[in-house]
């Protein structure tokens, strides 16, 4: 089984969208962006033993390498459309291949995204994929349209996925369901792609959460040539990660864990109702965390008054 | 120094073309697809060790890391117009870096491509570029459109990038010219872009040559239902590749070497002076190798009789 005759056995659709012209098989993809549409593209790779444990399903492999590009998208305030996928495998292992196209099957089946292009190469695990997406001509977010005064907003439960990753590793608490509940978050994040959408005429900046919230919302403020204060307080809680990890350690997992995937956003203050009700409308949570100021820099406060805390976020070669 | 800023610092245009909305540093980028223009995409990735010996300079593993993409374009006769980047290194070497920025970006500045996203990670050299180009709604070459009778070109002289890479790995003839040749033309492919486009309207099928000329030629040959005659005398001779390697290894190297991304393409009997004359136009020499037939298979002649020949492409995993 030669390398073209694997991608296409696993990883070809059955049939193309309409906006797919030429599809997986070629020395290149063709598909339509319509006009008043811009093209918003992107691309995140995975290195096993770096972005996840060596011992990770290949379904949920599949699922992330999706999930974290359709994320960006997400941030964009943008529609994915198509995806190409490297590749890079030891062996060509055609159980690992099946339940890894799986994986990546279930992540993009929700949004109809489609496969386009690929290419599969001999050498140590490394899973690149580039997601391309749609956005309407008249404006995305950005991380740097933020103002001092906006509301900071993050979705979700920021946090959780460093508990579940820890769970993994450290094999806590097996077999309960809030370390199911954690490792789950962990190994499938949802891109939170209908809470972007539905922001793009509301926010003033997003991005994902995928370094950990403080130094994410660093860069944000710094793009933006903002400050930010974060009320502590405030952090949405998770029961699940509270009850593994003490009060202390969840703290500090909302702080500085990644690869949550969840939605970092700010809107004027006199928008925080309407984003209430867009949030609501798709269904995810959104938790008004700070507000942007114009010092420069990241303050935490608790109780009103500012504490010190570390900002360590997962940068490579750093 | 940070992901984020080694990517900024290293890879980004000093200003980007009116066509790039948003570039290197945020979620994603945003870029303008015209009206009237399909949007055709690609990905090629390279490991060391697999794709290039282990010692090739930076410089060159920058240069072929887009230079094989471009060459995907050509394929289609598209347009490139961006890429994102995805570098997975062991090591923040910013001499390395330096030099591979420096041949990638000798490699795009003849073509106006550029950066617009990429993510740095941590592990096994692993180097994986998407390539995103324009073509005429109207039609675009694939590998596909082959007929019995159709005449079969090949551009430059395939069979010298599998002369290089051997001189480089056995160190023959070091500090020849002939071999400094060979070597140039293993690391430094030129995609032929400029031959993709003006044959947009006259080739009915199109590829790049890098797994080998007779297993491309399947390729070719399959997708478009057909089958090939190739006439061994009539293969394009290179005199270094004959001074270093001799006449039959020569033809093996012709045959079966990979890595030239020279393009093998069909065209009616009747339009062979026209792509004589596109081929002078854009300064590449174009041979006609071989005829399409109906037959289903690939078939080497000399003196007008059949000669069995080794299929012996690269196929990663095969």
């Amino acid at each position: 089984v030669g390398e073209f005759e694997l991608i296409k056995r696993f990883f070809s659709p059955e049939r193309y969208a309409a906006d797919v012209c030429l599809g997986v098989g070629d020395d290149a993809a063709v598909v339509i962006v319509p006009s008043g549409q811009r093209l918003v593209a992107a691309v995140d790779t995975l290195v096993s033993g770096v972005h996840f444990p060596d011992n990770t399903p290949a379904a949920d492999i599949g699922w992330r390498a999706l999930a974290v590009n359709l994320s960006d998208m997400a941030a964009m305030g943008a529609t994915p459309r198509w995806f190409t996928l490297s590749l890079c495998m030891p062996v060509a292992d055609e159980r690992w291949l099946a339940e890894f196209a799986n994986g990546l099957r279930a992540a993009a089946e929700p949004f109809d995204v489609q496969l386009i292009g690929g290419d599969t190469v001999k050498g140590p695990l490394n899973i690149s994929v580039q997601i391309l997406g749609l956005v309407e001509a008249d404006g995305w977010l950005t991380r740097a349209g933020a103002h001092p005064g906006d509301v900071l907003f993050v979705s979700g439960a920021p946090g959780e996925a460093a508990g579940g990753l820890r769970v993994m590793q450290e094999s806590l608490h097996g077999g309960t369901s809030d370390a199911k509940h954690l490792l789950q978050r962990f190994l499938r994040p949802e891109p939170r792609v209908m809470l972007g959408r539905a922001l793009r005429n509301v926010a003033t900046a997003a991005m994902d959460v995928s370094d950990g919230l403080l130094v994410d919302l660093s860069k944000l403020s710094a793009a933006s040539g903002c400050g930010a204060q974060l009320f502590l307080d405030t952090l949405p809680q998770s029961p699940a990660l509270h009850r593994v990890f003490g009060a202390k350690m969840s703290e500090q997992l909302m702080l500085n864990g990644g690869d949550d995937y969840e939605l970092l956003f700010t809107a004027p203050a006199e928008s925080a109702a309407q984003v209430a009700e867009l949030a609501s409308q798709v269904g995810v949570t959104c938790s008004r965390i700070g507000v942007m100021d114009a010092s420069g820099r990241v303050q935490c406060l608790r109780n009103g008054k500012p504490v010190a805390m570390d900002v360590r976020g997962y940068d490579h070669f750093s």
